[in-house]
């Protein structure tokens, strides 16, 4: 049982939230011995802050991208990443419900990692270190390239004189039907393709580019038929 | 007020979600004079059927991507195209809460697609016909694309072995949160993307393509400051 975690970083975005679940459940560190070091600071910091660790106590991160490598000085080391966006003032609330990859190099590592993840009200899963990578790719199509999805659909609705508010209804459905596909290219529909290119070549065409990439992947075996998973 | 639609389709996607609702509100025709025809079905049928309905009543279709034109023998004519995506069999409620684009050549005919909306449950707005592929091609980014996002994401969180349940309260979020862009692009930090890249390049090569389009419009002033609307 998980009885101490000192947050270092309580004040960021997944670390107020962290902290504040933390401190709810009376597992915040009060004396200097935690059972738990946990780093919510930027990626870039990780290495440095961990390196001013005095070993002894588990550490972990909560970064995605960042291998274990980072936690250079220590063993006793994990990461626990919430596949979640998190926003300043947020709450803990915005752990509810979120997913969350548990890293460690050994049984008890990752026993750490699983534990405080269900301390915190995440639904954990094991990720290799080795493929963060993969993981973390996904992870940021699914989100960060989202909201690339809704800028650019904006801006043509912007240059059609629709309101883009008109999208979110919309884009909500396809998640809550389980992204079933629609639409021109699930038809076969290439002149409404065609159509969509002249417009958008004329309009925006910055947007050209990603359409297209978009569309040969959408009609490419992996997305006609849906992902393996 | 409208008093009677007869729908040609009724049994398709969008035609049975409509005809369950103009029939809760008691607007189905019944006798032969209908005061409006509104044909749901596929797009490349509405020139046919169009053609072979009497001239007289208001004619309309619910096709986002087709033109005013293919209801070429009519003049009272108009479009009105709900912005949502519809599965066989989910009733009248997928109405509530959507958008829909009003089309007409005349005061009057966008006059009757505003109303049909509104007796519909949809949010009418007016789109002009010659930007309709601007609109549709937003639309299509919006949701088409969207299921290929997430089908790329699950693909490579297939690769690194976790569950792709695990994308859905991240969308979810992102929506929710406004599309508020987060994530490496953001921060400006290329060795993440870097590191997705070759990750892609080994595990799921036929996704960098995508990818890179995707970072590269996620750069953009377009994305990085929001689109215009």
């Amino acid at each position: 049982m998980i009885e101490s975690v000192d947050v270092i970083g309580a004040r960021g975005r997944v670390g107020s939230a962290v902290n504040a679940r933390l401190l709810e459940r009376g597992l915040v560190s009060t004396g200097h011995d935690p059972e738990i070091v946990l780093l919510c600071v930027p990626d870039r910091a990780i290495a440095e802050v961990a390196a001013s660790v005095e070993p002894g106590p588990w550490i972990g991160h909560v970064s995605g991208g960042t291998p274990l490598a980072a936690l250079a000085r220590h063993e006793r080391r994990f990461s626990l990443h919430p596949l979640q966006t998190f926003v300043r003032d947020g709450g803990q609330e915005q752990l509810d419900g979120a997913w969350a990859a548990a890293t460690g190099e050994t049984e008890e590592a990752r026993g750490v990692a699983t534990e405080l993840a269900e301390v915190l009200g995440l639904r954990p899963f094991v990720l290799d270190d080795d493929r963060r990578a993969l993981y973390h790719a996904g992870a940021a199509i699914a989100s960060n390239y989202l909201v690339t999805l809704y800028r650019a659909a904006a801006e043509l609705l912007a240059a059609a004189d629709v309101p883009s508010d008109a999208l979110e209804p919309l884009m909500r459905r396809v998640i809550e039907n389980r992204f079933q596909l629609t639409g021109p290219i699930e038809r076969g529909d290439w002149d409404t393709v065609e159509r969509h290119r002249t417009a958008i070549a004329k309009g925006a065409p910055e947007l050209l580019e990603a359409y297209d990439a978009l569309a040969r992947l959408t009609s490419s075996n992996t997305v006609l038929q849906g992902a393996p998973a």
